[in-house]
């Protein structure tokens, strides 16, 4: 599952570290007094620190990682209520995974380099590969249908660069085990529980659905053999972006005719499951298996997200069935995630034939979408209970002490760890952090034992004996 | 920050997915059929697909993972706590971030490569140096100070392979701008806080507490410049795991006399705080920061925790101050955390001198370490709630309609995709996934508009109306 698309958006997505644009930022600086271990004599050497993150990366500040972290817990909560579980596979991975030969973009741009060890390692470019890789070691341990998830940061190089980034992370959701459409609606539905959780609605987001099967037995009919079916489809997938003259090439390389292809074209241009039925017949596999999923949309009550297209076909060689794509119902956004099912990829490895069927789901497209429509909360607050202040050095000791009384009863307390700071620096910085109280420990308090504690929000103050510290904590969730 | 000993962990620690040994386990199958896209033509290739993942990586199948996430959640949740805030940087970074000339293990074993854009990059060692690169590009426009934690994985190569991992990951916490050891203080903190939410006492764990300013002090009295202290101190780490004789070479290179080296471990072997004050004076800075240390220490009532010991010096050469060692009071495993003061390294990056101090926990030693303490919960479960199963073809449009409900309820739900699946196999099946009910629906049932729910941890049946069934995983969550 790949939805390479998504990392070619706009640099500013969820990173807003670079100084805006899609190049480099020449914030240099200079490395100053390197030392020299050989004689041990200081060097002046100039050596330039670029500060920026290698080109086409993302460094994830505080406010970056937290809407992170919120987008990659909706995926993991929509993920384990249908029953899915999280798995994992090295960043790097033998480049043998993801060579292969059908002309994908996914592995004509492989992040890939030869090791200190020689060996041909690549930055994954896809999780699939490596689930396939996993599922294989097991050798028949892992009993199917097997629901997995998985959120992989993948790699992609090219040499053009056009301020594209090389690096997205994916929501990868796979059923293995599971041939009929059953999963592929299943996996439908998953999806657009996500959409739904983070307020996008059917107006927002459509799903075109079709299934591979249409120009597979558009081929057969051409009597054009099996194995150009997987190169086939993903110069298909080109057409959508490029005039059938820019892949001439391809088209010989393929040994395909220029007829084969306008002929498919022209078919995938029919836009409703009746035209396809038309040009393929009643008794087609394609036609009843794309019904056949329309009809399950319509019980999990989805139908409205998904429409039909004969001219998605996923640019990926692996997919044998049905394929999907999510789009951005105003046209403005690259495809929003891509799926289908593949079930040939395992017996491709040399592994026993198993039906499988999944959907990858970057985190760039979708966070440029949550802040076109505004739905984007704001990840501002660090999340903050209390910052705990001591008002002269002698006191330090008591603001330990009420700062581990209110974590251990649960909040988030910011220390003031500097004994020379003012209210008023405490004071902004408490209202930088977003934090909701401050809790100042000053010489008449200390001998009372008790905490003034301020309320941010409206301003309120009141004091707190040492030993309530915990039903304070207690009470103030109640109030909000 | 690191702890880059844990990576040299048995492979077997979170990962059970090798069948065991520290080597590569030759589970090769065959890639047949591979397309050749230039002539069409099926190829009989006998590449061989390695089903292992890189050597010394490992995977994470859902059992790992949810290890992995709960001892990632345990970590954000203290963190957390303490007012941090979490930040990410690429795994890939430009090598010239990582080469100091000091004779570092983290150096020394740079998992780095020319990319295709003849850059040279690494996989990061270690989080720090990407941590200094992120406050730099902002100019000043983070406001100190910062305390920032996060969870990357760490990667380093070797040549000699001795069956150790070339990757782990690291819980960072980083406190920038407050000089005093009150800093440092609140990380043993954050650490003790962290081993007492595990179940580990100060019975299972230590903290080796020292300060380099004691080699500081050792050296200038005789004379040595300080140009040589960072790689002094990486020397002096050696010399725990090495013989003198056998670093004779990093001596010479240093330029430092033999005598000078035997001074320092006669210094070193010191094991109170009066014995190096009698070596260094009441005046000595070091003693002072040390004592104050405790002081804090004690405050925080982490005492037990925490020894003097001035033979830990870490072996990474940019610490300056205070460093410390958590370790396994038993002295089998290796250390399971480190760190210290680095107030000088934004300066070696040419940036504002800013002071600094924070540690780097692996995640290898510390699962051996509750796996032998009998610490470690179970995550056999899949936390799946409710299997859900039509007892045939016609009914599984209900199937797909209950298990929406039970999912918008708030349960996990695994739907049987299969309509040809019998009912001991689903009972199998749930009692595999460690589900707590199986909801079938069979056709009398269906009729009643209901549901047969049976509870797999009592062996109850009940059967529930349609419409009741949010109200059933209400009822559910009560008894639980």
């Amino acid at each position: 599952m790949t939805t390479h698309q998504s990392i070619s958006t706009n640099l500013d997505t969820i990173e807003n570290s670079n100084g805006g644009g899609g190049g480099r930022v020449s914030a240099s600086v200079q490395d100053k007094n390197v030392l020299d271990k050989t004689n041990g004599k200081k060097k002046q050497k100039v050596t330039k620190l670029d500060t920026n993150p290698p080109k086409g990366t993302r460094d994830f500040y505080p406010e970056d990682m937290r809407l992170r972290n919120w987008l990659f817990d909706q995926w993991r909560d929509v993920a384990k209520t249908y029953g899915f579980s999280e798995y994992d596979a090295p960043v790097l991975e033998s480049e043998a995974l993801f060579t292969r030969k059908a002309g994908e973009e996914v592995t004509q741009q492989l992040y890939n380099f030869v090791d200190k060890g020689d060996r041909n390692v690549a930055l994954r470019p896809e999780m699939t590969p490596s689930l396939a890789r996993m599922v294989m070691a097991k050798k028949g341990g892992i009993p199917l249908p097997l629901k997995w998830f998985s959120i992989p940061q993948c790699w992609r190089y090219e040499r053009m660069t056009r301020g594209r980034r090389r690096e997205h992370y994916q929501w990868n959701m796979d059923i293995w085990g599971v041939a009929g459409e059953e999963a592929d609606a299943e996996l439908l539905s998953a999806m657009v529980t996500f959409f739904k959780s983070v307020g996008l609605t059917s107006d927002d987001v459509g799903i075109k659905v079709n299934s591979r099967l249409v120009i597979g037995e558009v081929l057969t009919e051409l009597g054009i053999p099996e194995e150009k079916f997987a190169a086939t489809c993903v110069l298909v997938d080109k057409l959508e972006k490029v005039p059938l003259d820019a892949i001439q090439g391809d088209l010989e390389e393929i040994g395909l005719d220029r007829s084969v292809v306008e002929k498919l074209t022209k078919v995938l241009t029919v836009d409703s499951i009746d035209g396809i039925k038309d040009v393929l017949g009643e008794d087609s596999e394609a036609v009843q298996q794309i019904s056949n999923l329309m009809d399950l949309c319509k019980t999990y009550e989805i139908e409205d997200w998904i429409i039909f297209d004969a001219s998605v076909v996923r640019g990926l060689a692996y997919y044998t069935g049905v394929v999907f794509e999510a789009f951005d119902r105003k046209g403005v956004l690259r495809a929003i995630a891509g799926g289908g099912r593949y079930d040939k990829l395992l017996e491709t490895f040399g592994g026993d034939p198993t039906p499988a069927a999944g959907f990858g789901f970057g985190d760039a497209v979708i966070v440029e979408l949550l802040k076109d429509r505004d739905l984007l909360p704001s990840f501002a607050s660090t999340g903050i209970d209390t910052v705990v202040f001591a008002q002269g050095p002698d006191l330090y000791n008591t603001a330990i002490s009420v700062a581990t009384k209110l974590r251990q009863a649960g909040q988030t307390v910011e220390l003031v760890l500097e004994k020379n700071k003012k209210s008023k620096w405490v004071f902004k910085h408490a209202d930088r952090l977003g934090a909701k109280y401050v809790a100042i420990i000053g010489s008449e308090e200390f001998e009372n034992e008790q905490v003034a504690i301020k309320n941010l929000q409206d301003g309120e103050q009141s004091k707190i004996s040492m030993n309530e510290l915990s039903k304070w904590v207690e009470d103030s969730k109640l109030v909000e």
